[in-house]
């Protein structure tokens, strides 16, 4: 007898932000739950401004943080009570989280706080999501918290309005709702698919820079699934779009939540049927093929010319480790 | 050598709406193509009644509609030129959108539109997308063309303000993009990722009724994808709330876009490791084991008692057919 569930991983522990361990209930959440959450003394607060987290303290690096403040930290430092979302509980213990309006938010302008190797202690603890994720400052289960957190917050931020009838709309459901008053419309959040895939030929696959990239790191493709489509056609239109190749056959890996703002990443392996790579000069600085020893390299970070690829924590860095030790 | 992409089946080519043939190129386009596309001579029109698809004709149960109109007479039905969008090109003809606003849409709570084997003819030639897809009236590529219009008008109907200011929002390039001139936020389509999923336990799978299905109609369960969630992580949640099972190892198996009214539908087989039901009775009228033999003459429609699963257009069904053809 064939074990049928043979050859279904889920994300590697190390992926950042799939290790959550909250129970939501959110369809059972309400405002006398938030209230009892609020008043728990053991309830666990976390604190954003603007996208960024607010840690208690910003540990050396190698070290783990706690991203949690009590609920007298977090009313001293400005939390509003009327404006908290309960997350959840992780074991028994209430996870909320609060946005404050310090003006000491990092600047996002500044790639010092997104470049490996180069984070800096923010001014007041305030560090953003992506450079926490790619510094290993919090466990995997915390950082899958805070990127449930981050996301949800994001779509709060970006959504006070009705989208029908242009109404202000309020917190429901202890966050994970917000309902218009005047036409009645109830907003869920939102969650973005996105697929990101490895193309492969034999024994290379193909990376790509996007402009904004640091320098020398090189990455899998990746874009928004549009309206229609299924993910594998997702693939294959991404990829005939950014590179110019052809895909046979699309093969799933894994999935990461990805809170940049509210993102599914959707992790697949795609077979080229063609070889020639046409890439896209406005998406694109650079797109190539990259043999499997290459690819090796970049990701063990010992390539001759100091090329590489994202962390552990980023999906693209599993789709290419599957590839390499699997193919 | 191993084939690396073995086992990677694309959704089964009767699975509704996945066999989509446009070409969208959405980050290209702009008023200038949309322009275009409205005047060229072959270009064709699907027009929509709120949610609902009118027909140029509706025919006899068992023959293939087309579902275009030409420019002629999407102005004698009073399509506005203004309120087009522009879905891509199949192959060099162009493919647009337009929104009616007659009044002789069929009574969506009307359950003999949606209900198998009692399909009547909408007045006007209007009906609705599932009643659509469920009874074959469309060829496979027709089908994707009209669910991802009908995503895509879904979302612009529910979305003409800013969810970030409230102000009035309009339609940007070709009809994939809604820009705010009030604070200037652009607005891309929004896709819902839903999981859906057959529970198994060696010879046997989880099947439930909601209140809402037809009489004797049993399906896979399914749920919304939430803020911070893996899709392995959504399988496994939404089994432990809707059925009270506990689950081990997911698999994907394949996707469909499902325009109601704008989600995606990712499909999965979940290992059991619990076998007691106890399922949510708000979302559930029933749920339990199924034996193999049971839910093949259910698919077969050939069940003792008259049970049946949704029809192959459905990913249900077909993530019901895998895993009987495979086990």
């Amino acid at each position: 007898m064939t074990d049928f569930f043979a050859g279904a991983p889920d994300a590697a522990p190390c992926t950042g932000f799939t290790a959550n361990p909250i129970t939501r209930d959110s369809e059972r959440q309400d405002a006398n739950k938030l209230a009892a959450a609020v008043a728990d003394p053991t309830a666990r607060f976390l604190l954003f401004v603007g996208a960024d987290l607010r840690l208690p303290a910003v540990p050396d690096r190698g070290d783990v943080a706690t991203p949690y403040f009590d609920i007298a930290e977090a009313e001293a430092l400005g939390a509003d009570p009327a404006d908290t979302i309960l997350l959840g509980h992780h074991n028994t213990i209430p996870v909320l989280a609060a946005r404050l309006s310090a003006p000491t938010a990092p600047d996002p302008q500044n790639p010092a706080t997104y470049r490996a190797g180069q984070y800096r202690e923010a001014e007041e603890g305030v560090i953003d999501l992506r450079s926490l994720a790619m510094f290993g400052m919090l466990s995997a289960e915390d950082l899958g918290i805070v990127g449930h957190a981050g996301g949800l917050m994001n779509w709060h931020r970006g959504h006070g309005h009705c989208a029908r009838c242009g109404a202000p709309t309020r917190i429901e459901q202890g966050g994970y709702r917000r309902n218009c008053d005047t036409c009645g419309r109830h907003h869920f959040p939102r969650t973005d698919p996105v697929v990101i895939m490895l193309a492969i030929d034999g024994e290379r696959c193909v990376l790509g820079r996007q402009p904004r990239f640091v320098t020398d790191m090189y990455s899998c493709l990746a874009g928004f699934v549009e309206p229609g489509e299924t993910i594998e056609g997702a693939v294959r239109r991404e990829l005939a779009e950014e590179s110019g190749l052809q895909i046979g056959r699309v093969r799933y890996h894994s999935s990461q939540p990805w809170p940049f703002p509210h993102s599914l990443m959707i992790g697949c392996h795609a077979e080229a049927v063609s070889t020639e790579i046409d890439f896209d000069h406005e998406e694109l600085e650079d797109c190539r093929w990259f043999s499997r020893e290459e690819a090796r390299s970049m990701l063990d970070r010992n390539h001759a010319d100091g090329l590489f690829t994202p962390p552990p924590m980023a999906i693209a860095h599993q789709l290419l480790r599957h590839w390499i030790d699997n193919a």
